[in-house]
């Protein structure tokens, strides 16, 4: 009985580690090196695996990552479950570069990155965080923990999800009639939302038309919810002021993508979150457990939803 | 009887409303329109201001920031009472631009920058806040709040000052005998010091060489404190890995200081923390009112102490 953990060999060792301690009865095995493939019960992977028919024994497939869109659900065999990764560090380091993000662009960090090449010293008027109203789309598990992370910050924070969620010190909005409302008075925008057929693309130009001027926009979502096209005209125009963007699509832009260059846009590579070993195989031996007493495990994606 | 305000006009038309609102009785004046000198009893003012004594009724001058070392303290009459600024909006800007600076180092927001600048996508690798600790040199008011932040954020932290103190959730270090073993298992570094004859140059190479390999620097004390030439040394020879710097000596600094483009320094405006009309004016009228019937006022300097 094994579990294959195929993603970054540097986390791989901690979890190989980690298991040994843990878990001594599973085979744990770093990708390539998987033995023996009917012995696979539990593959761990970020990336989609090929042709998983040869693994005739296995039971779940965990996602390494909060997101499932990256794999064809009509490639994994119906009776075997796809569980997303839902574990504390991930939240705790989203919500960290959540707040990293909004007080940057709260603070101007974009304005003096700029104005430090050009050695210009302009200070600008810092205002109380609690007129700065941040808008977060989707209000799922990372959702909510960011929300209220800036409302622990002292942000005035609002949400927006599909159907109504209730969190504390945070306006809620939910479902189409109630978009362009939380839009309007968004003056931060923070995409969190799944990448399913209905949010590819949702961070439009009529989406943007509908933020405050001046807004700002940070997606930690996925690449494909944003139509680049639109962001860098509708930076262009100075409608919005500026983004903070963590996802593109492609991973990594070409080289000659404008974005690479673009004073306005913050970038980092796909880090806002990132799943932690120590807590994640807690999260991994718990629903081991619960499967194998018949218990739903935590995390179970609805194919049918898309999350 | 008037309050002459000397310090930047945008905020200082705020201040002008709400006197106007909040204490009629009082005539307040933008400076340089200050009327009859004689009629001035109060002077709010950033700079400091030559010729005191023509200002005959002068009974107390407020510093209009939270530091008062750009007084000269033999230059205001002894009978005179100087007040730092201790209001909630200081320390609130402060809290905030010193989360934001934490969170852009433990999440190598300047490695990004500097590799978005080379369209370069590396990802480096995030551990929990938890395994990060920072040191906050100076636990007044703003060093304390600074640091409760950072707490509440899960970063580790502990504060060294002059005298004990006592913090929920802080390791206090305290006096010379133990600044070094607080030094030393400081990753980030953050200089929240009056400045003082004591404390003026103490961010320096002797220091530097005391932080564990790698570590970090915030200022946003003043610049005094730190000998330039020894952090572009500590940076160079890569025992520190980058520097968040809002305040610098002189200010600005000259168009060719190697700090306007240097990759591992994050340079502010002096923008750290910012007084706030709103909530300044309550602590102002407050201490006026304390004055007036002859109780001390929050935030009086001992001349003696420096702060």
């Amino acid at each position: 009985m094994s579990f294959v953990y195929n993603a970054d060999p540097e986390r791989g060792w901690e979890w190989q580690r980690l298991f040994a301690q843990r878990a001594p009865d599973i085979d744990f095995r770093l990708w390539p090196d998987i033995g023996s493939p009917e012995e696979v019960r539990y593959l761990g992977t970020w990336a989609p695996i090929e042709d998983l028919a040869r693994f005739s024994n296995l039971e779940v497939v965990f996602s390494l990552g909060a997101g499932v869109d990256q794999f064809d659900f009509a490639a994994i065999p119906p009776q075997v479950p796809l569980v997303r990764m839902q574990e504390p560090g991930i939240v705790a380091t989203m919500q960290e570069y959540v707040a990293m993000a909004v007080l940057a662009l709260h603070r101007n960090l974009i304005d003096y990155i700029a104005q430090q090449r050009e050695a210009n010293w302009q200070a600008w008027r810092v205002r109380p965080a609690s007129q700065c109203r941040v808008g977060i789309l989707g209000l799922g598990q990372l959702g909510a923990a960011a929300a209220q992370r800036l409302t622990a910050l002292g942000f005035a924070c609002q949400g927006w999800s599909r159907t109504r969620r209730q969190l504390e010190g945070v306006a809620c909005f939910a479902g189409d009639d109630e978009l362009s409302s939380f839009l309007s008075s968004s003056q931060v925008l923070v995409c969190l939302l799944p990448l399913t057929a209905e949010t590819r693309g949702i961070l439009n130009a009529e989406l943007f038309a509908q933020l405050p001027h001046g807004a700002s926009l940070v997606n930690v979502g996925r690449g494909p919810h944003l139509v680049m096209a639109d962001l860098l005209e509708a930076l262009d125009s100075e409608h919005l002021s500026a983004a903070v963007l963590d996802v593109l699509d492609p991973e990594p832009p070409p080289a000659d993508h404008p974005l690479w260059r673009h004073p306005r846009v913050l970038l980092t590579p796909h880090v806002a979150s990132m799943t932690q070993p120590e807590s994640a195989i807690e999260m991994v031996l718990d629903n081991i457990a619960r499967h194998r007493v018949g218990q739903k495990m935590v995390g179970t994606v609805d194919r049918t939803r898309g999350y």
